[in-house]
């Protein structure tokens, strides 16, 4: 019997659709993608910002094909193939693209090393606190649980929020902490719908910085329909989502 | 009453107090260190690496003290001060000296982004399962999940032992796959005297590996004795170390 996470929607919708319409020729860089993954969607958001030349494969991970494993035997999507090497990890990928097109901009980091270091202690802190935050509070089972889950994740952004520059992260130019961040902001309406969460209960800076996020055409452009969403949610609502994050934080273990 | 993990022996020895000693005056790049912890010696083996002019500030991270924590609000070492703003995270800080000093040699990275993409990928592999892999196994009481956690360990060291070129992780060159792993191998005689592990039961190539990244200079001279090591992982052999790192793996957390 095929797992549950295996009838997933098959395709991208709404405004992600006509972005992947734009995408099949082949290209040097072939992009694998979930059109539902938040983590996809970072490197998705990356290509589109940088306007790199890429063509996008739709790839069901909990139903990997042959062809896939070849070249990504971890089967974890985002994966990037170029020149014949398989690359993967959402963040490795963007900063991938920041060396391999030098002259595509917005330049997502900042050109000054401490700069540099500084947002990557800021991407550091999306990974180990707010990410996992996230997954915790949306799998929580108890109120109580749910309670402590929700103000974790509001110290979590609390401190992010707090070292925003304005409108964006590092001030006027977009860069790898907005990319970082935005798949979850345009996923926390099911927080909302049944976590209990509010933006404005993070801070009134949090309500505006997430709404100038979710309104980047970049990010815009790689977002899908809700209605296909919530199946998905579904199962991490209930706590029986199968994908590989979910399985780690069942166990207490690092999201692969 | 002070925590057990405040009375550690408190300066390097061995060469690594040489190495201190050499590094005392004032300079730009201010290197907050203790002399015991592993993450700390990647950035202090990358420092010592590259030849990149720095001051040594011993810190005991459990006792805090208010000048540091002023700098580094986390109190977490190893950190840097550089013109005035302080940066942390083992490999953050690597990266971070790779960008500010572009002219020292060797270059801990590949300067091919694909290639340069695989390393922190096989970064990421240590990150995500040989570190946390290594503590687990440390920290396992009951023998059965002594076995288990040291066949993870195991697993964990083959997949990446599979991918050194030789003599080193990329060849020739002494890379920041090297320096992320190495300050493990100089320690993992705590295993082997406590938990059953062997570096020939790994494989003959990890044995042979592992001999070549201890006896690097840069490795020699960031080590202290094992004698005063042995009262801080006979906290960790006891599961009764206070450390952020223990204190997270136990709750089943991200190492922060």
């Amino acid at each position: 019997m095929p797992l549950p996470d295996e009838q997933i929607f098959p395709h991208a919708t709404a405004e992600a659709e006509k972005t992947v319409a734009k995408h099949k020729a082949p290209q040097d860089l072939i992009f694998y993608s979930g059109w539902f993954c938040p983590f996809v969607q970072r490197t998705w958001i990356s290509l589109e910002e940088k306007g790199i030349p890429y063509q996008y494969v739709e790839v069901n991970p909990y139903k990997k094909e042959a062809h896939f494993l070849a070249i990504n035997p971890k089967g974890l999507v985002p994966a990037v193939e170029f020149k014949g090497k398989a690359l993967y990890e959402s963040l490795i990928l963007c900063e991938f693209l920041e060396d391999a097109f030098p002259s595509h901009k917005p330049h997502l980091l900042p050109a000054d090393p401490t700069e540099r270091a500084l947002e990557r202690m800021w991407l550091d802190h999306l990974s180990k606190t707010f990410v996992p935050g996230f997954h915790r509070l949306l799998s929580a089972q108890e109120p109580d649980k749910q309670r402590a889950a929700r103000e974790e994740l509001y110290e979590s952004l609390r401190k992010f929020t707090n070292n925003i520059k304005g409108p964006f992260f590092l001030g006027d130019e977009f860069s790898l902490c907005d990319v970082a961040i935005a798949p979850w902001i345009v996923r926390d309406w099911v927080l909302e719908e049944h976590r209990g969460y509010k933006r404005a209960d993070v801070s009134a800076k949090w309500q505006q910085y997430a709404a100038r996020v979710e309104n980047r055409p970049s990010v815009v452009n790689t977002s899908s329909l809700r209605e296909h969403l919530v199946e998905i949610y579904g199962r991490y609502l209930r706590d029986e989502a199968q994908s590989q994050a979910a399985i780690a934080m069942r166990a207490g273990r690092v999201i692969p």
